[in-house]
Formats: C-alpha cells, sequence, structure tokens
C-alpha cells in the first residue's frame, strides 16, 4: 500500500472526531462527505414500494401507508437531515452522533424502544476500505446510513426485497437488520481469499527466489488482516450482545438468524489468525533461507581463500630476490633441478589436503549440511 | 504439502458458500459433490435392519416399524433430498444450509425438538483432509450427512450394531450421536501420531547434517497441526455445550459418556499444544545451528587469512626489485649471508605467535568454545 | 526521549510517595508542588457563578446559594487545604491520600456519599507527560484535583458552562464528572495521532536509507505507546465500575454518556495495540534488511576475492625466481614463444568460468534473489 | 534424552489405546503389562491388618471385617481383575477402561456413590517417567490402581499405616485419598530441583565455553517441563473440582487438607513457570554470545586483512618488473638512494593510520564494545 | 548476582520442605534456622505494653490484661514454641506447618475463628532477599512469624504504635493486620526504583559502548524481577481472597484500606510488566547493533579488499617474469616507455570507478545506510 493511502487513513482515523472537549452529542456533518441520498422501502406480507426522496417530509406518510418502513441514507454530508431523522424518530443524540463520526468500534446498543447498531462493512470493489454502516431498528422502521452513495453489499437484499423473496419474513422484528448484516459480513469472505491468494504467491516467492521486497509485502498482509480483525472482532461482541440481550424488536425466530451470521464472523477470525500465522511462518522461511544463503556464501569465499591463500604465499616465497650468488643459504631451491616441479608438486598436495577437509567438514559435496548446494 | 493442495484447501474454504448477499436458508448444492448414497439402520432392543434406499418415500414406514432409525446420508450432490428430509423430519432451513456449506465450526445447537450437531471428522487414509461430519438427533431418529460416500470414521460403529453390541444402549436418546462422534474423533490419533513421527525425523536430521528444506517442514508440520487444532478447539465447545446445556435429547448416563468423549478431545489439544512447541523449538536448534555453523566458517577463514596474509606481505617485500647496487640502503637484506634463512625464520616466529593468539581466544582446540569442531 | 526526561519519569513514579511504612492516611503535601488556585463554579439552571477564592471559608455560602457547586483545585501543593476540603465534604482519608500522591492508576471508588474518581490526563502542550485529574462527586458538588495550574483539558467544559450550553444537563448526578472525564479522554486522541506520524517516518525512513537509531526511535515510540497503555487501561476498568455499579450519584441518562465515553477508551486501546504492532513490524523489515544488506556485501566481496585470488595466485606463479637456466624443469614456460599471451588467456577462462558460477547460483544479474540488486 | 526414550514416549501416548472406534466401555488390557499384585489394608480406629491377596475372593470378608479397606492393585496386566473389582464395588465401565488406557489426564469425576481420580505420580529413581495412580473412593473402600510393582511415591504412607500414625483420621471420608495424592505431588519436587540444578549447569557453560549441544540441552529441559507442565496443569483443575464441588466423600475437614495440596501443585506450577523462562534467557544470552563471537572474529579478520591488503599492494607494486633501463618514467623509485627506507616509511605511515581508525571505531582497545575482548 | 546466591536460592525453595510423604500437619524445625525471639504488644485505647518473652507461660495473663494483643515471633528455629502458641490459639496444623516451611506463595485462609495470611516481604537492605511473614488474626489477637530477627519492614508500624498513633483504630478487627502488610508492600518499591536505575544504566551502556556482558545483566535483571513477580502475583489474589471474602475478623472500615493496598499490589505488577517489556527491548537494541556493528565491519572489510585485490591482481602481472627477449609477445608492456605511469593510471581509473560503487551502493559516505558511520 502507498505511504499516501496510510496517511489517508490514519487521518481518517481522527480527522472527523470533533475537536477534543466539544460538547457531546452536538452533530458537525463532515464538509468534504458526500450528499446524502434518501431511499425508503415501503414494507408489507402484500407488495413494497420503493421511493427516492429529496427530504424527510415524506416520511410521516409512508409510515402511515406501510407496516415496515426502511429508509436508507446513503452519504452523511447533511447534518441537519441526520438531525431532523433524529428528531422524528425519537433517536438518541449520541448514538446520532456515532453516526457522523465514522471510524466507530462496531456495537449494538439499546436506547428505550430502538437498537442502534454499527457495523464496518467492506466496499467492493474498493479493497481493503471499510465503511461504517449504521442501523437504527425501531417497532415498525429500520433507517440505514452509509458513507458513501453507490456500488455497497447491501443492494443484493434490496433485489430480494423487489423480488419479493424473504418479504414476509422481513416484518418480524430484527429480520432486515439481520439480512442486512449478514449480507455486509459476507462480503469480508472475498477479502479473506485475497489475502489466502497473496499469501500462496508469497510462499512461491520464497520458495523460488525470493525479491528483496518481501518481508515488507509479508507486512502488508499482516497490515490488512489486521485492519479487518480491527473491524472484525467488536463485530462478534456486538452480535454477541444481540444474541444474548432480550428485547422485543430481535424475535426469537430471527435470533436463530444471527447465531447463524455470529458463526460467520467466528469463522472470518479464524480464518484472520490462520493467516496470520502462516504470514509469521513465511517471514522465518525468508530469514532462515537468507541466513542459509549468507552461510552458503560464507563457504564458497571460505574454501577459495583457504585454498589460495596458502598457495599464494609459497609462490611469494620463490619470488623473493635473495641474492642465490652471495650465499648458499639464499634460496638454494631456486637452482635445483626439479626446483619448480617440486614447489608445484607441493601446492597440488596443500590443495589436495584442503579439500580433505573441506569435505570432512561437509562444505563440499553430498548436496546436504547447513549450507549444502542448492541441487 | 504442495501447493496444489493448498490451492485446493483455500479454494474449499471458499467455494462452496453461496455468494455474498445470497438469502438465507437457500439450500444450493454443490453440484461437483457425490450422488448421496441413503443408508437406514433400524433399531430395536430385540434386533436390527439395514437397507439402502434411493429415495425418502421408504422412510416413514421405517420408522414406524422400528423404534428408532439411523439415517445416514453419504454425498452431498442432491440438494432436493436434504429439502425432502428437512421437511419430513421438520429440521431448520439454517441447520439444512450449514449441511450443504461444508467447512463449518464444529457447533451443537438445539432447534425445538431436534438437536443439530456438526463435527469435523478426518477421513482414514486421505491424510489430513478433514470431512464434515453433520448430525441431527431427533426422539426416535439420527440423521447423519457426510461428504464423501466410502472408507470413513464411522464403519466400527456399524459393525457394532450389526453385531448386536451395544443396541440396546443406542436407544438411549443420545447415545448413537455420541458413539459416532467418539468414533470420528479417536480417528484423530493417528494423525497426531504421524505428526510425532515426522517430527523425531525431522528432530533426526538437524542434529545430523540438516537439508535446506527443514524449515519448510517444520512450517509444513504447523500448519498441519494448526488445521486439526482449527477443527478441534470449536470442538471441544460444542461437547461443552452438550455436556452443560440441559436436553431431554441426552439422557444423563449418555451425558458421562460424553465427557468422556470431551476429556478425549482435550487431550488431542494438549498433545497438539506440545507438538507445537516441539516444532517451534526445533526451528530455533535449526538457526542456531546455521549461526554456529556461519560462526565456524568465518574462524577457518580468519584464521587461514590471518596467518597467511602477514607472511605474503613479508614475502612480496622481498619481492620487490629496488636496485640493490645503486645503494647500500636498499634491500641490504637480500645479499645478506643468512638472510633466507632469517626470512623463513621471521615468518615462523610470527605463525607461532599467531596460533598461540588463536588458542587463546579459544578458535583452535579443546572441542569446545562458541564454534568448536564437531568432532 | 533524552535520559533526563526518563530519570525525571522514574523519579516521578517513586518520589512523592510516603516513605515506605508510613501511617495510611496521612497527608503529606509535597513542598515541591505549585500552591494551589481555587476556582468554584455555582450553577443552577438559570445561571452561574465563576469565582476565584483564596480558602475554604467562602464554601459554604455558595454550596447554600447554588444546588451545585464545582470546585477546582489547580495545584497540590498545600495538603492543608485539601485536609480542610476533606472535613467540609466528608472525603476519605485514604481518597485525600491517593490526590496527593499522584501517579495513581485510573479508579473509581464509592465512599459512603461520595464518588471517588481518578485518572490520568494528558496535558495538551507537554507532551506524553500526563497529570492526575482527582474528582470527589457528592449530591451537590464536584471537586477536582489537578496538578498543575494552566493549560489544562477542561477549559473547553467550563467554556461551554460559561456561554449556558448544557449547563441544565450538568445538574443530573454525575453529568459534570462524565464531561470531564470525556474532555480528558478526548486529549489522548491527538498524541495517537503524533505516534502514527512517527510511525510513517520510520516506516519512510526504513525502506529508504535506514540511519543507525532506526531501532532506538522505534523503542521510544513504543516507550510512549506503553506509558498511554499503562494510563488507559486502568481507565477502562474505571469507567465499566462507573457503568455497572449502581449508585445514585450516577443518573441513568449519565449512564448512556458514560458507554460512550467508555467506547472512546477501548478505541483508544485498539489504536495502541494497533501501532505497537505496526512498530514490532517496522523492527522486523529493518532487521531483515540488515541481514539483506550483510548478505549483499559479503556477496560482492565474494564475487572479488573469488574471482581475483586464483589469478593473483597464477601470476604470483609466474613471478617466482626459479633459475631457468639451470634446468629445462625450471618455469620453462617463461621462455616460451606464447607465454605472456597463453597465461592471460588461461586467466580469461578462469574468470568467465567463475562468472558462470556466479550466475548459477543467482549472485549476478537478475536484480533478484537472497541478495539481489537494489534496482 | 535419548531418541529411544522418545520414541517410547511417542508409543506410550497412543499404543494403549483401543484402536479408533471400539466400542466404548470395553476392557481391552495391555498383555505386555506387568501381572497385578494385590495389597489390601484393614484399617480401624483401633488397628490394622495387611495382607497380600491373589483374587478378588478374599475381598468380600475384609470389608466386614474392617471398617475402612484400601485395595491396591500393582500392575494393570490382567483386565479380568480389573472387571471383577468394577463388579464388586459397582465402578464404572468408563472409569475402569480409563484405568486400563493410562496416560490420562488427571482428572475427578463423581459417579453416583464413587469418586474417581487420575492423577500422574512420579516413579522415584526412574527419571522423568510419569505413572498413572487412578483411585476409587467409596463410603468404605479406597482402591488404587498403579502401572507396575515395586517402589512407588505411596511407600510412605503405608510406613506411616503400620506405625498407626493418622490411622484414625483415615477413617474420615477421603483421606486417606488425599494422603495418597499428597504423597505423589511431593515427588515432583526433587525432579524441579534436578532441573534446576542443570539450569545452573547450563548457565556455567554458557558464560565459560559453551559446547556446541547447548541449545539441544536447553530443548530437553524444555521438554522435561513441557511433559511435567502437561501432568500437573490438568492435577491442578482436578483438584479444584475436588475443592469445590460437595460431596459427601470427601469431608470439609478433609478439604482443608485438599487445598493444602493444591497449594502445593501450584507451586509446582510457578517453579515449572519460572524454569521455563529461565530456560528461555539462556537461550538468548547463548544466541547472543555466538553473535558476539562472529562479530569478534570479524573483526580480527578485518584488521588483518585491511591492514596487509594495502600494504601488500605496495610491495607489489615494487616488484613490478618495468623496465628501468629503457624510460625513465618506468619505476624510477627503484634507482633511488632512499628507495627502500621510503617506501618501509610509507607502509609504516599506512600502517598507522589505519590502526587509528581501528581505535576510533572501537575496534582495538579499551575492552569494550559490541566485539571487544574477552578481558 | 554471583552463582553461589542462585544455588542458595534454588536450595532455598526446596530444602525446608519435609521429605516427600512425610504425614501432613507435622511440625519439623530447620535446625539452622534462628532461635526465636519474642515480643508482645498489648493494646487498648487507652495505652500499651511492649514486652520480650522467652516463652508463653506469660501469654495468657497478657491476653487477659489487654482486649488486643500482638504476638510477634521472629526466628523460626523452636519447632516446639510454634506448637504451643498452635495450642494456645487453636490456630491448624497445616498452617503452622506452612509457616515452618517457608517459601509458600503468598495467601489468605480462614480456619474456623482464625485468618491465616501469608505473604512474602523485602528485606530492607538485603537486595533482593524475601522473607516469610505469616499473620495469624483472631477476635483479640495477632500473631505474626518472621524467619530472622533484626530490620525488618514492620518498625515503623512498631514506632507507630508506641508513639499512639492509630492505637484506637488498630483494635478494630483486621486492621493491624493490614498495617503490617502495608508496610510489607510499601518496601517493594524501592526495589522496583532499583531495577529502573538498572536498566537506566543499561540502556545508556547500549547506546554507548556495550561491554560484552549487557545480555547477562539485562537477563539477571529479568530474573530479580520474576523473582518479585512470583511473590506479588499470589500476593494479589490473597488480598482478592481478603477483600470479597465476608469475614468478622475483618471490618468493612478495614477493608476500604485493604482495598488501598490491594491498589498498591497492582501498582507494583504494573511497573514490573514495564520494567520487562523494556527489558526485552533493551535486548533488541543490543543485539540490532550488534548486527549493525558486524554490518559496518564487513563493509570496511569488503570496500578494502574489493579495491586492493584487483589492483595487487595487477601488479602481480606485471611481476611475472616471462622472457622479453625471448618472444615480442612476452610482455612488451614492461619495456613501453609509459608503461609503469600507464599501469599507475589504470590502477588508479579502478580504484575510482569501485569509489563510484561503493556510493551507489551507500557503503560510503551521507552517515546513513545500514551500516552508516557512527557521527
Amino acid at each position: 500500500m502507498g505511504s499516501h493511502a496510510k496517511r489517508r487513513r490514519h487521518k481518517a482515523a481522527f480527522s472527523r472526531r470533533t475537536p477534543p472537549g466539544a460538547p457531546p452529542g452536538v452533530l458537525v456533518g463532515d464538509p468534504s462527505a458526500p450528499r446524502p441520498q434518501i431511499t425508503v422501502f415501503g414494507l408489507s406480507a402484500a407488495g413494497h414500494e420503493e421511493t427516492e426522496i429529496r427530504n424527510t417530509e415524506a416520511i410521516p406518510a409512508l409510515l402511515q401507508r406501510w407496516p415496515f418502513v426502511w429508509i436508507n441514507v446513503d452519504g452523511l454530508g447533511d447534518a441537519g437531515l441526520v438531525q431532523e431523522l433524529g428528531a422524528m424518530f425519537d433517536l438518541h443524540r449520541l448514538a446520532l452522533e456515532d453516526v457522523l463520526h465514522v471510524h466507530q468500534r462496531a456495537k449494538a446498543e439499546s436506547y428505550a424502544d430502538v437498537l442502534f447498531v454499527v457495523a464496518p462493512m467492506p466496499m467492493p470493489g474498493r479493497g481493503w476500505e471499510v465503511e461504517q454502516l449504521s442501523l437504527f431498528v425501531g417497532r415498525n422502521f429500520l433507517i440505514t446510513f452509509q458513507e458513501r452513495p453507490g456500488g455497497d453489499c447491501l443492494e443484493q437484499v434490496r433485489v430480494r426485497l423487489r423480488a419479493g423473496l424473504g418479504r414476509a419474513r422481513c416484518l418480524a422484528p430484527g429480520y432486515l437488520m439481520y439480512a442486512l448484516l449478514d449480507a455486509a459480513i459476507d462480503h469480508y469472505f472475498p477479502l479473506l481469499e485475497e489475502v489466502g491468494e497473496r499469501l500462496d504467491a508469497l510462499e512461491g516467492d520464497i520458495l523460488g527466489r525470493p525479491r528483496r521486497d518481501v518481508v515488507q509485502r509479508i507486512l502488508d498482509v499482516k497490515r490488512d488482516l489486521r485492519s479487518v480483525r480491527r473491524a472484525v472482532w467488536p463485530l462478534r461482541d456486538a452480535l454477541n450482545t444481540l444474541l444474548r440481550d432480550p428485547n422485543p424488536l430481535v424475535a426469537d425466530e430471527t435470533r436463530v438468524y444471527l447465531r447463524d451470521c455470529h458463526d460467520h464472523v467466528v469463522q472470518i477470525i479464524d480464518l484472520l489468525e490462520n493467516y496470520r500465522e502462516l504470514a509469521g511462518g513465511l517471514t522465518d522461511i525468508y530469514l532462515s533461507n537468507l541466513s542459509n544463503s549468507t552461510n552458503e556464501i560464507m563457504k564458497v569465499l571460505t574454501i577459495i581463500s583457504t585454498l589460495f591463500i596458502p598457495l599464494t604465499f609459497i609462490v611469494g616465497v620463490y619470488g623473493m630476490n635473495f641474492a642465490t650468488d652471495k650465499s648458499p643459504w639464499n634460496m638454494p631451491e631456486l637452482g635445483w633441478y626439479y626446483g619448480y616441479p617440486f614447489v608445484l608438486a607441493l601446492m597440488a598436495a596443500i590443495a589436495l589436503g584442503l579439500f580433505g577437509f573441506f569435505i570432512r567438514k561437509g562444505w563440499i559435496g553430498s548436496g546436504k549440511s547447513g549450507g549444502g548446494e542448492e541441487k
């Protein structure tokens, strides 16, 4: 990941917070956030109505016409709208604040007659970016807030609603919430699959000829895994809260479905841990291969040096210029009849002896040992 | 393990999932899964009947004839069949979905009158592959689903039933479920035994002359241990659930047996952790041996270089061509009577001094020290 | 961080403690602590009064005049004052002792009619220094103690009170305490943001040309993270205590706000853990780069040595001075017609052979392998 | 530990299990297990009787004669005998199976009127081998099974019983069980003491001149610690169960003693963890010493090479044979009057300069720095 | 720490245990333990009496005269005395055994009318040695046992009692026990302060010129931290037990003080963990500095070798003795007019080229890179 992306992410974790010390529950919209698009689904066992609205005025009529209404707000650029919805449905100020200050941890909180759930949601086609999905569940309504309009994980739920599939079930309290959470959670699997492939590729590289950047690529994988883990661990707790706390807004038959959803999150966590250990193992192999490579290089250097340095010394000796004519003690070998062949033979003997030493040490031959040949 | 196997495994963890966002509880069979074979065991205290059936029509008659019926489905290729069984025995849609989407975590869930248990099961003779065993326990029936027909862990239970051993006991609620789970769990022990042998072999290799691939083989062992751990840890939780939650489908006397089963799983986990630490320890030995080997190689190189480089310098000096005839200061040593012997003696003295230095450093001799000789 | 700062910090953790074995509950002021400045806020739904007082005499009148009074003491240099306040509001001796012996862990304790909370608070503009904020909450009063006068995190709360924002809410039991804690906790985020930037800078350095001090800078980051963690973890427990223990001094509607506060602390802890792992990962990259660099250096050395040492040996051979005139066996090559070109060709052949060997080993070329070229 | 011992241990963990899938509760004796020796202690407040019996026929008479009877079976070679005892005292089939399939985890289970306890027990004088002690506690009997006859930890309890010490107390339910468990647990301390001595010896070796096998010896220590840990951890849980679960077979006054026993086990676990960290620390020292040694060797090599390689180059220059008579440009230095002294002086100057460089780098002198001299 | 101290410590952990299998509750004094000195404090709200007694005969009179009596026994050399006190105050045999077998884990146990507390206590002025403080708390008495007479942590409590400070409070059940425990715990802080200073010194050394023994000194610090941790962790649990379990021997107002005491222990544990991580970080820095140093040494070696080895080869070439007079192909360069300057220029060019290579690699210059210069 480029350092630009990282910078943005750091920023993201902080920038939309109100300044430290600001009064709690003050709704400050991020001016750079996209303008909201509002879609309303009116649902009954018999049919449905899907309308796009501009402001909140149309909502009371819809609430009267349909037994259940799902209001989806795409884009958080209008704090006033959030405020209005809050007033209309009696939503708590702190929850509304959490909607606007995205990058919250997943949570499930009950306020009087409303259940508030925050869930991080992958954005299909945008890699590892995670968007905050905020849900308010009431007796006859569900309000969802997403950070940005466009290509979200919830489209398939809409398709099913339009087709009338499971529309009746959605009238049960909390079922539509479950369906949306399940859709969001399911989109983590392709991300993990991609990690699996990156790790496979890394393993191939490491066992072949590793490039220098291997450790960094492993680190990138770990970073991505960590970012998913940070999103998914709190999600598990939030689902646990939904499962355990009795709440009339979640029917018992819906709870069975939420248990399934919880199982999926646990499975994601399992996979995350597995990949994390895998990534750690790859680092180990890489470093041990590096040590092995250094060891092998050292061995070549040592063999060559150990072989030739003594020989070079010997030829140096007979390159000295002592005056053989001034003393019979001065390098008489130079005048021997077989002087040169003798020296060559001596050097050959030394070389052979050193070879034997290397073989005994296991540095040459058999393709094994601490720094054996590659083939 | 080859990368092919790994690829398949990654695939396996994902491929049979319904696409993200699909409606929950929709039963989509994997078209590549084998066609199901259905075997039915009718059991009474007095006798038994074993029939292979083609479709679900024969089942109602069997249920009337026998106080207890075990239906085993081998192969998940027919989603319709699963649907029919679900309708006949009033099984929950989500549970049926879990049957078809194999690679679930082990779990035990109670739905109204039915207990649903998922347990991963080793496949004898297929190495580390794990198959999903799904069980539905009712008042007078047990339905099991396996991924593939053929050589499974449950055969010995069938043999015992045919021989009439413990047939009476199997009429107690939950006992047959226990017997099947116990049989599945017992098949993990040979896998662990094999790991033990691989680790022994690795240790032998490392203490002898380690090959380059040692770290990778250790990693493979860890990977296999991890895959068993991922299967067995949730199994422990599932058994705990069965042990603790009161449920009329599990008789108290059966609970004693499940406790035994739980003990076996804990024992498997103990062994897994033990092997994991062992594998970690082997990596440590290997890397420390590698460091030792590098250290030793360096020592040889240093001894040889340190010994000969100064000597080579000296012989180089007396190989210079300064004109001795032009000045009495120019290398008069060359003309000395004992010049050559003197230089040889000088070099011998230097060599001896360096030897003493090496011995004092502990680099030569005594077979010990940070990089001592091997023998 | 300089060693001076460290020394001071160690000192801080110990120096203001009473000597071991001193009687419990004895109030010994630190003579070097700043003289206290006392500010009193009288609050009612209708208005407020802010006065600076010199001693405690004015307090009873204020308590009568206003339904709620917030007394803020800045500076712990006057143990007598603390004692007087303790007597006036019936505060427990041990709690008063904790006020004076700063560097306590965060805690929330209930004494009869008073709630006592200790929270570490960052000091804006003083880096990683943390100050102890002690709060006593009673039915109609809140007393806060800070270590030093001047620039604190609580100023924004005062600003809001003066402006009348949320003044009514502050009459609810515990709400003002929440507001102060929230303000203090919010000031941890800029610290974390700064850590994020330091880690980004470190990563840039490591992937470029790391300086020697990288490991130490990473260690400094870890140290700072640890110091925040030591402050924040107990804070989480303290907030949990406030959330869970029923206490008439914390209204139920206030509890919702405290839950939000608790969420922020958990988010800080998440970020801390994330940065800690990031810092650990950077150390790994740095060390692996170092190994890589050593490996690469070794490779250059080995290539050069392996290439030239044999050649140098050969030229050494033909630099020997055997007397060619005394024997036909003595270095006849020197007299060959093509002797010199032959030797040059021989050396070229050897060099080419070694080059081939290096390429086969992957030490030269293709920009890859365990210690490939940088580009 | 030799690989033979290891192999045996692996075997041990698996071999006596019934084959996977065997029916539960089937008692299959290990044919290689020693034939049982049965000793019966009849106990009353007034006296005792100790008899060795051949088969179970004599037991009913003893049970009538004495208020409390302790039956000790040494050797598990006779499954029939175990079966008979089981029938006589109404012991559960699964418990009997656990008696025969040794290498169970420690556990305490209550069956109707019988308490069943399994505890691993060191074998004095047999090193790290652990034997399974199985106890059945009833209203008026205690049955113990040991794997092998001879030298066990329980002898001292017998000695005390014979001497009449505490005989009365043994009539309290569960007290004799406690006495036996306490005796078994006390025998772990000498094992730990031995580990302490091995670690001391290892530390001495590492700080002196470490031999190559140090890492492996540390690993052996860790392995032994792990094997004790595997035995002792479950024991703690089993004792906790005995302490907490109300059971008429364990009197309240006996519970006080069991608490003491539990404290001993916790103390053993503390020591184990301590030794484990110690062993880890020793590995660290060893590896850091190895790095230090490599660093030091490199330094010697570098000093020598850096010193002599440039000098050797210089003498090589003046060993060239350029024809001085053919050109005044060809090595006129050779003919200078002070040529030779000049070159010697030049080389001395270079050597001194390099020495200064080494000292500035901290490679020579002061006995400190990253790779300082040993003394 | 010397190995003598270590040996003694190992011994200490084992030697005073009764031999394995000895009957429980047998009081065997350590013959080498110092003879006991007994001091008795009689306390009432009005006054106090402090007497030194020889044997237990004087105690009943004192118990009658004073509402509360504190008996302090310094030295465990007289098992008979312990037995007598046990009989007089009805103390449990197992507790008395724990008094004599020092090196128990901290614990708090209630026996009928007596509370038994064991706490490890630092010995001021004796470094890291820890002594066992055993306390028996009854309705009107407190008995303490210390291992050795002289300089203990409790002196300041005595001073306060003599001065009459808090004497009244000490009549509340359990308060004196609290005061003693608090005094003992407070003495851990100077030990930790000393560790802080040792770590500061180590850090200074490591960032300057580390000596070889740094890793071992870090290990010693870790060992000391571990020994304190082993003493303090169980203490926390014991204090928790005292805080939570209702017991008439600990008044509610005393419980508030014990909570403070518990906070101190948790603070000690926090500091321990902090120092432990600090020590771990120092090891990392040290090892990374060592790697850096090796890398730098290698770089110098490589630069020198790479620079001079090719040049030495060249001068070697022109030192060959091919007979130029026998063939025009034999080293004609030797006879060139500018032969020598040409060769010098060639070598200068090569040297420059290599310099450029080194600079491009970042091995020379800019004070940065993986093995940059120190300054």
